[in-house]
């Protein structure tokens, strides 16, 4: 049998922890599998004192995690720190350059240096590996990387952010409103304190801009994502969307177009018949549409410590499978010096439906103001509702809510810009894009 | 740059043509990302005269697969003839005893051949993929194999044969019969002149049995399959279904049990609001449930030859990256020889939901008996249904749908045995499994 293979993990909390328990108590089974062991002999994280309910005897401390990275006797680094900052990117570069292969949970850190760091790995003939930086559990990276090999990729869509799919599945579940559903996360553990980071959609970016990368072999460019947030979805609009047949999901969407590739992030109108619609609470999920293979889609938990760990344990059997040198595993896919720099499509030229809900004074002429700008702007209309106010309300404005087909992103602020100029919205304009599946 | 890799495709079919044009016209893109060149250099098939839209030309041709598979200056042979039998079989061992890596679609050769197969490919230093053998293009295999390295599996279960889903989708979305649906599946070519094989269940079966081998480190036993086929539903059930909040769908199922591990592939209810109910037409769809990873689903084509090439395309790019003699990779998860047993759970002892309908006579106290014998045999109900007849309608025998607690398979074939003796039954009784999904 090959030699052990000597793992360092950087960074003990939920995931580290759950690595730890699985590696030590599956031990025989990994070395029967992998045709070797698999050994956790050094670990660094900032509290020694701390209780995680593992055994640390004879597994090498170091405070430093960038220290472990470039002295200890291992021969994968495990990042589990986070942030694209040092530690985290110092122990990388660090065992790296040292000869290490690197497996990491670490999208904001692929984000912003997973070139350089794919650069570095096929410098050094060692492997990359980060399949639970994008959608925890769920292989997309592995199916985008290997089972993809040779389609072209004409869009890759996906729920990336279990926070704010929790928070959107609760407000149409069970009729509450934003503010509520965002408390119960966030005492549910769904959400951080300040959530800011995952209902904003940049945690969504982050790792769409890893699968950008890996569908259209293109540099990572996550600077260049279109974003928004769903801190602006109203329980009034999932009603809306479901009167109409839809649900609203934050999707992360990359997409090849005739003028570049769009990567954009926001909420986003789909099919309730849909399989993407189905996708509840905090599971993630990624449809890849491929020219030769055609509509693939994962669906799984996108995050917690057990389902992050799964999928590092398989990073790191993959490396204890290889044996080092004798391996071509490009970490993005293809060699990092190959890929093209990233082309970007402007959000004002995306072409789409649109679903757009405006308030206005309940006043004759109105309608058809509305529709005349829309006429205006060339954009046809699949539906035009006024909501019915409740029996005997006194209340106003009214809402009056327009489905349009096909359509570009240019031309529907055009109209809204226009609509808002002429005065008789009496509140902000509200625009959620929608998303053709295959199915619809 | 390494030696190309060199290609002998066996089967020039749909999918063995969709697989040249792949190779050839995305050569230098695979040899980016590969790091070294594909080429096929043989091919075997029945018809040398046929026009497949390929251009043959340097290409060795072989009339015989087994001489191709012995004799071909290849490092791979691709074998697409089908058949657990000659010259499937025997190609196949002609390569790997060779000393050449095997890529094939065909899961009837693995159904009865795999572990065999395994064994002589760890034998002889060369991987064995199998990709395309179930769920087609859904890359299924490599998440069992790979992905959930260390992973201890409690159950698989999926949509595995796009005829039957595609006839159980229309039956449901059209209002029609079982014979018509088959008809048009069969005109549109998702279905057999002999549909046997797929409506039956036995494809189904195959696929089934090597899942329960990656998921449970078990040696395959495809004999050892529970099987019924989708011929016995009739609209009736599909309507019963919808109205107790129910789709049915032919699954293959493999779980482990208290007395060992059940296999078996039957017409299923599962909940409407699940993800695997939204899986329409001949799309395919694969649920596993792992301890670490929790609830991980892929679906995709399940058939076809591009998405077949797809993922025989993927194989072959993995044999590419890899470099011979330098990768451990079992074939079936695990080392072969260390494969367990497969102790089989009878399908007496099943633990679950029922969903059963009787054809009653219209007479006092049919009802009572009914309920009397479900509970002497320790059957709870968790609803009983009459179904109302059309208004006017002279017709009998009316139907009474029972819907039980989670009870074993044979309390309810004792309960049904029962109720058929006392003679008031004016038709077969229908008894369909009702599945429990993580949502449900």
């Amino acid at each position: 049998m090959t030699d052990a293979l000597k793992i360092g993990i950087a960074g003990l909390g939920t995931v580290g922890s759950a690595l730890f328990r699985a590696i030590t108590t599956r031990h025989n089974l990994l070395a029967d599998i992998c045709g070797r062991e698999i050994l956790i002999t050094a670990v660094s994280a900032r509290d020694r004192g701390r209780d995680r309910g593992i055994n640390l005897e004879g597994v090498t401390w170091y405070d430093d995690p960038v220290t472990m990275a470039r002295d200890a006797d291992i021969d994968v680094l495990v990042e589990l720190i986070g942030g694209d900052a040092d530690p985290a990117h110092a122990a990388a570069i660090a065992a790296l350059t040292g000869g290490r292969h690197l497996v990491t949970a670490n999208k904001a850190l692929l984000a912003k240096h997973g070139v350089e760091l794919a650069l570095l790995a096929e410098e050094n003939g060692v492997l990359l590996n980060f399949e639970a930086a994008v959608a925890g559990g769920i292989p997309v990276i592995k199916a985008m990387r290997e089972s993809l090999t040779g389609n072209s990729v004409t869009r890759v869509y996906g729920i990336l952010n279990g926070t704010s799919n929790y928070i959107l599945t609760r407000m149409q579940r069970d009729n509450l409103g934003f503010a509520e559903c965002l408390a119960e996360a966030q005492r549910l553990g769904y959400a951080e304190a300040d959530p800011t980071f995952d209902i904003e959609g940049y945690d969504t970016a982050h790792k769409l801009s890893i699968l950008t990368s890996l569908a259209f072999g293109t540099r990572i460019a996550a600077d260049e994502v279109y974003i928004e947030g769903i801190t602006n979805i109203s329980i009034d609009d999932i009603h809306a969307a479901d009167e109409l047949g839809y649900r609203i999901k934050l999707l992360g969407v990359a997409q090849r177009t005739a003028t570049g590739i769009e990567q954009r992030v926001h909420p986003t109108m789909v099919p309730k018949g849909s399989m993407i619609a189905q996708v509840e609470g905090v599971t993630n999920a990624v449809t890849i549409e491929a020219d030769i293979l055609g509509e693939l889609m994962l669906s799984g938990p996108g995050a917690g410590g057990d389902a992050t760990a799964s999928a590092v344990l398989g990073d790191i059997a993959d490396i204890a499978k290889s044996r080092p040198g004798h391996q071509h595993a490009p970490a993005l896919g293809r060699p990092a010096a190959t890929l093209e720099p990233y082309q970007r499509a402007q959000i004002q030229s995306h072409e789409g439906g649109y679903f757009i809900s405006l308030k206005v004074d309940d006043r004759a002429g109105v309608f058809a103001a509305i529709a005349t700008m829309m006429a205006r702007n060339d954009i046809s209309l699949e539906s035009i509702v006024q909501r019915a106010r409740p029996a005997g309300s006194e209340a106003r404005p009214q809402t009056v809510i327009l489905v349009t087909h096909a359509t570009t992103e240019s031309k529907v602020r055009a109209a809204v810009d226009g609509i808002k100029t002429e005065g008789y919205l009496s509140g902000e304009p509200q625009v959620i894009r929608i998303e053709r599946t295959r199915e619809s």
